[in-house]
């Protein structure tokens, strides 16, 4: 089982990282603090490199690894934003991302890795078929296994966002609040908040369609996700690990859970007020205050905004 | 006549608008530097007061206006941005704006005016007919007509935003663009970069299915628009005044012309790369740079993005 980083693990990828990545801005919006009545510190990791904030832990894992480990290149299976990551994190270094991707994916997704010069393995779409491929290539090229979530560098990485959050707020927070799918972001969020900001409060929000850590969280035992998942939140649909999942236990206040026409409206509300382009799985934490899943009112909260990638062609609200 | 704005009229409006709108930020794009070949500094009026640099102009002449001449209110007839921001003004002011409004009007624009407590009078969808409502209004209300261009104190507004972006580019600009529809950020821009960076050419774009500006500019004489006019970028359709004509030909480079396709293909790429929601007016400029139309190859150029208003049922590229 891959344990989680410490927070010193965090600061060492915040320092490896940063010549790679960009520090993002943080936006508020008058409109949305009046809807809510607090107030809210958007990180806009829509604005990160590759479009999400993916590129922290890839580019930590990549950077971490000695030269001679490196130069037989890195795996790892995955449609989504850590598969493009990861590409553009290795083409940094010179070296070679074996990306195995289900036949199945959407074009812009594989187009996303191939513009970062990944190379892509088609498999059949399940987890199975995708284990067993990356397993071969790791096998067959030596390369290391980079996985999406379940990793310490990675987790270290994306941990990074949240220290930048807090450094630059300017003010105190009183709560963050970020998505959660494998919880990556979440248990690095969890463990730098706990170490410089010990008071303010760290909150996981998803989809209730895809509410395994809201489920877990409370009977105190992984569950599994109930299948099939639909949701617009796609990056979202994904199971903890046991590390991942442990760090949020230990640190983290609460799960909040939304519905499908929140999600949708808080995009719409983020993309006509902020006038920024954010995915679905990354308002999530946004709609949970809209419905009142948790009570905002008079707070300073910190949002991460955590990827922009979106398919123009295929917007939640077009028939 | 309305005359233009001296610089010294821009600078006076910069300190009074300054405590009302904001100073939007400049992004940058690598991969779109890489597609043009030169470096572009992204002026972000999409992220300025009701969404776009008109509330430059509206705020300038709200706030210019006498106490006694205020407390009558102003008065426009407009379906655009120009509406909403003079709303918004006029309400920081605790002043009535009406705003005449052809009844075809698309419900956003409406819904925009009265968000900002605009009061809205219907008239039939003709110039005439705005022409004469607001007349009578003016007349009914002793309020002041505040048009959406041919104005020097609205022309002195739009012109502050030149200011910023080449105070804050931290670079020399070889160029600044910007689209033109009635011509009052152009001739804002043109006045302020001649005073304050004169060797910075300014140059103008607009679409080729409203290409009033760039046959006058090259005739030495106003041309009137071809109708019926058919362009996605729906804010350049207007005609230019005898002021901001004579502006645009005594300061400006040169003007471009950019196709529909060229337009709606640059929104998708600051929509996909930036990550930023621009409508389609405001790319123009971007469009003629990857249509060639002037060549930015090694240049650093200052594009003023005018704009984020965009009705998200209705994008160019949905069928």
């Amino acid at each position: 089982m891959a344990l989680p980083p410490t927070f010193a693990d965090i600061r060492i990828a915040h320092a490896r990282i940063a010549p790679h990545v960009h520090r993002t801005p943080i936006l508020t919006c008058s409109a949305i603090d009046t809807l809510v009545g607090g107030h809210l510190l958007f990180k806009c990791e829509n604005f990160q490199r590759a479009g999400a904030f993916k590129a922290r832990g890839a580019f930590n894992a990549v950077l971490g690894l000695p030269d001679d480990v490196a130069m037989r290149g890195v795996v790892t299976h995955s449609s989504g934003n850590h598969a493009a990551a990861l590409a553009l994190a290795a083409k940094s270094r010179g070296i070679a991302a074996h990306v195995v991707m289900p036949r199945t994916a959407p074009v812009p997704k594989k187009a996303a890795v191939a513009g970062y010069g990944g190379h892509i393995i088609e498999c059949e779409p399940t987890l199975e078929a995708r284990e067993a491929a990356a397993a071969d290539l790791v096998a067959r090229t030596g390369g290391t296994m980079v996985p999406p979530f379940d990793s310490s560098a990675v987790v270290a990485g994306q941990g990074t966002c949240a220290i930048e959050l807090i450094e630059d707020a300017g003010v105190h927070l009183d709560a963050i609040l970020c998505p959660v799918g494998g919880g990556g972001l979440l248990a690095g969020t969890a463990i730098a908040t706990a170490a410089i900001s010990p008071d303010t409060l760290v909150l996981a929000a998803e989809p209730l369609a895809a509410d395994d850590a809201a489920r877990g969280f409370r009977a105190g035992a992984m569950q599994p996700q109930v299948l099939p998942v639909a949701t617009v939140a796609d990056g979202l649909t994904t199971a903890m690990s046991d590390m991942t999942f442990g760090v949020m236990r230990a640190l983290v206040w609460d799960v909040l859970t939304v519905s499908e026409e929140a999600i949708v409206e808080a995009m719409r509300l983020i993309w006509t007020r902020m006038k920024i382009i954010v995915e679905p799985s990354c308002v999530v934490p946004l709609a949970a205050l809209l419905e009142g899943q948790w009570d905002a009112r008079g707070k300073t909260v910190g949002i991460i905004l955590t990827g922009g990638n979106v398919d123009l062609d295929r917007l939640p609200w077009m028939r």
